[in-house]
């Protein structure tokens, strides 16, 4: 028997997100069907206001809302602008944020440098950052890619690029597990991880 | 750190579905953020379409598209109209269907019977079944509900409602694990659970 169209277009969609496969999809619709109205168009809206609604801090690339040019951190003066910390995605800032620990700034660099996906640091933020050091003023780097393949190779290829300008570098110490993703960490591993970073000039 | 209200939004609209808590809801969105357009608003648009471009079948109330007024198997007419399977969900007639194991028509409940929340014959398509039958030519009802606590209970009382009537009474076979989920029993399972069917009628 075939669902009629609307309900099988919205399952078709909901399974192309990760995780939600096609039965879960179908549970996911059904449930919609029997909600309140006001459930699926609070998603619906959410959803088409998604990418109008959101743009991307002009000096660290975190996400922010459309119509401002700096996010939070970066427009907040009491945030100590000598020390960048460098991470791969805006959940890695909220999961930094959460803990409370870290009062510099942040640059996003959206990803890690990938030679098998075909993502090079032109893919990257690297430029705005090297962009920023130039700038002057930025005392260190704490490099927090994930402590993953992809994210220490990412790491090194920085600190390579960054070895010519006078600035501190350093990772995020060792306490988290490797292999693993930064924003699942938990806060006390992530606190402890920024006060043991180590140094990566010798 | 606030997140921008865009995402947020989505985040707390994701978070209301079941089984997606406020992690996978944030792994979602961001996904989304990164995701081509088209997701989005693929999305969106079915999420808008659902409730207005699908109504239910004036005959057994399974769901249809909006601009049918009996939904595929009632409008079949090589399908035997004496034989009812009445099941809870919409989603118990596709796992019925997939089966190729029933050549009968269905009536769907919208429900089961459910004191302690609340839920009474009113708010289920009762009236309804019994006026199908009222109006003849109904041979045997199969009682297809869940196997569960609500399910057995229904089944119970629709066995007492229709008792008057001359009409065969059959509970699918317990080959399905008591107080398991319908919709989620194997193709195998279900086609035995038909073939096996039990009389209620003493």
């Amino acid at each position: 028997m075939l669902l009629p169209e609307p309900i099988q277009n919205l399952i078709n969609a909901l399974a192309r997100l990760p995780g939600i496969g096609p039965k879960t999809a179908s549970r996911l619709t059904f449930f919609l069907l029997r909600a309140p109205e006001d459930l699926s168009r609070d998603l619906a809206e959410a959803l088409a206001n998604l990418k109008s609604g959101t743009g991307y801090c002009q000096v660290c690339y975190n996400i922010t809302a459309a119509n401002r040019t700096e996010c939070e951190v970066c427009s907040d003066a009491s945030r100590d602008s000598s020390l960048i910390c460098v991470v791969e995605e805006p959940l890695d800032v909220i999961a930094l944020e959460r803990t409370g620990g870290f009062t510099g700034r942040y640059h996003v660099l959206h990803g890690a440098l990938s030679p098998i996906e075909g993502i090079g640091p032109e893919q990257l933020k690297v430029r705005e950052l090297i962009a920023r050091v130039e700038a002057g003023g930025v005392n260190e780097i704490i490099l927090a890619t994930n402590p993953s393949l992809e994210g220490d190779y990412t790491a090194a290829y920085l600190r390579q690029r960054l070895q010519p300008y006078s600035v501190r570098l350093t990772r995020l110490a060792r306490g988290l597990p490797v292999g693993g993703d930064l924003e699942y960490a938990d806060q006390n591993t992530l606190l402890r991880a920024l006060a043991g970073r180590q140094e990566l000039n010798d």
